[in-house]
């Protein structure tokens, strides 16, 4: 079938596992986000490795992002390829032929970014970009904490930034830093306390270089559990939340600033839909979405919604098992079960496309791309 | 790139993370498997769930298999069109859209075979092959103990068996089981207990069935885990075993029927090449391989081959953390690491293509397929 075939279809026709985006939701993310960085005045740059999918990116920039965030070479691909300006491969990249891969995306200015936490990966930028005539924009990627990557906030990341502004081919925009660990401590207090400590290092490290005279406009990270705090608390300018768009369980469990336990600025938009494949026990139904239908890596499980008293629990690549609690029903043989995803990211990476669905008729079909992870 | 542009690359050459499967190792568990067929004189329909991968399928026919298993709608279409015969569906399906496609991949036959069992599977491929003049291979699919699909063995099987027989368009040609829970029964000697009690319960359904002079030709089933016991204990006809051409760190924990706590009959040959991306701390470096390029629905994590003494922790979708023991040296930055992979079948479905390689040089790009779930 092609995708136009599968548009007026209900959400039930479809074959399953699908992954379903519901676009009340999802517009109601969209929107929320682009009013409130409209009201700190703070940009937003968000984060594709969250969808992988140049439709949702174009409706982003439509909503006002300056760009996209790109954490591989080939989703950065996939979205200039169709049309996104602006993207920031916010991961370290040290091999000649993702560094020749990126600066051949660099067509016009502003195209792309990168952040570079290392001199050898401004090394090689510099030397694919000198022979072909091009000047690519660069940030100082900074590690505030997470251990991951990044120039360790001092005299080190002074020194590479001061290096990355006299490389040949390479012109300093600015610095990136990421605080992972402040995304999801649970309480808005706790949480911006966190997240103040964390990138107050990288705003000192960006005063001092900007005190020499080098270009810091741009002060790119936060997360979609930071994005009320760092452009408030350290002057961030932009935000490169991902995973507002879609939400998914283990983010609603941080709280919110309004005081509310569960986080609920945004709304849960993505869901995975199953079909109930066996019957044949009284107290448990099987349904053919597994291991290869949702990621695994949290510690929360798929939630059957609007099954109350339904559990999740998985059983093998392919399918899950549901039980019911005393006094709940469980679904039977043949009926579609839908379920919100614990982390959507991993989750979204299983799929070639997301149905986009209003109400319960698909109103869309978008492929997602660069399921390649290089 | 096109895929011919990567033959002869060294493997280190590979955009990261990419994942290469040992062409010697593979060659060696694709002979083991085809040579104890033979030995046995089981038939083989190896399992596609692990590989999702036309080419191997094809050398697995090479070598003698008798036809190939899909556990998706997807698989088998993508089998089928790669020329594969005798496409077996190891999973329910439920739905009419799913039975559509699969009688229209029946257009000899011996094409595709589907493994029933409910009466509602039963009536709807019917119903769909019944109009277009076809008649459809089917086994009746036996629950042993797993409890995820297929008909308990007892009057509803048999029943079922008989109802079956009935339908028009459809032709009863044997039954499948599979016991999942005896896969992994670590020590030979317990999972050939442990297996025999369980498959045994589908061989006595099967001789019942044949005593009621219901074709019962063909009994398909078992595991990398079992190959080597159910064709023996219960009278197998054919293997299912899919995971024994690449194997993983799960497997070999099983024990060997040699005695051995390793399992080795087969060899480890798949890997997933990642690069140090970044070295800023002296006690741990970062690799770009995090949850996007590593199923992590095992317990047992990514081991780094080689690389004695180092272990790797998951830090983040695109991420993972090295850190070495007192003694062991860390990898640096820009160097390739390789690791051995916890559970094959849902890692290979985070991949667009594998790599062939000789010793270290990419010899072929096959391409996996049907990484759309459904």
């Amino acid at each position: 079938m092609v995708f136009e075939a599968y548009i007026g279809l209900h959400c039930d026709e479809l074959s399953t596992p699908a992954l379903v985006v519901d676009l009340d939701e999802f517009e109601w993310n969209l929107k929320t986000m682009a009013d409130a960085c409209r009201a700190s005045g703070c940009g937003f740059r968000p984060h594709a490795k969250s969808h992988k999918c140049p439709e949702i990116a174009k409706r982003q920039i439509a909503a006002g992002a300056i760009g996209i965030c790109a954490a591989t070479v080939a989703e950065a691909e996939a979205l200039v390829h169709a049309g996104i300006n602006g993207v920031l491969l916010t991961s370290p990249i040290v091999d000649y032929e993702k560094v020749r891969r990126m600066v051949a995306l660099a067509n016009k200015p502003g195209t792309v970014l990168l952040a570079v936490g290392h001199l050898l990966e401004a090394r090689l930028l510099s030397e694919a970009a000198t022979p072909v005539g091009k000047v690519i924009d660069v940030l100082l990627d900074l590690d505030v904490g997470d251990r991951r990557f990044g120039a360790i906030p001092g005299p080190d990341a002074v020194a590479l930034a001061e290096n990355i502004d006299k490389l040949p081919g390479l012109r300093l925009r600015g610095i990136q830093a990421y605080s992972g660990k402040s995304a999801h401590v649970a309480g808005f207090e706790a949480r911006l306390a966190h997240s103040r400590e964390r990138m107050g290092l990288a705003a000192a490290c960006r005063s001092e270089l900007a005190a020499k005279g080098l270009d810091m406009g741009i002060f790119s990270g936060a997360s979609t559990g930071t994005y009320n705090i760092d452009p408030v608390t350290v002057g961030l300018t932009e935000i490169q939340a991902g995973s507002y768009i879609f939400m998914d369980t283990e983010y609603r469990l941080v709280g919110s600033s309004g005081g509310s336990s569960v986080y609920n600025d945004f709304r849960p938009s993505l869901k995975v839909i199953a079909t109930v494949v066996s019957a044949a026990h009284g107290d448990c139904v099987t349904v053919d979405a597994g291991i290869k239908a949702f990621a695994t890596d949290s510690e929360s499980l798929p939630e059957p919604f609007r099954w109350p008293g339904v559990r999740y629990r998985r059983f093998g690549d392919e399918f899950g098992h549901l039980t019911a609690e005393t006094g709940a029903s469980l679904p039977r043989l043949g009926d579609r079960v839908a379920f919100l995803v614990p982390h959507c990211d991993p989750t979204v990476n299983l799929y070639d496309r997301v149905y986009a669905a209003r109400g319960d008729r698909v109103e869309a079909v978008w492929p997602t791309v660069a399921r390649r992870e290089s």
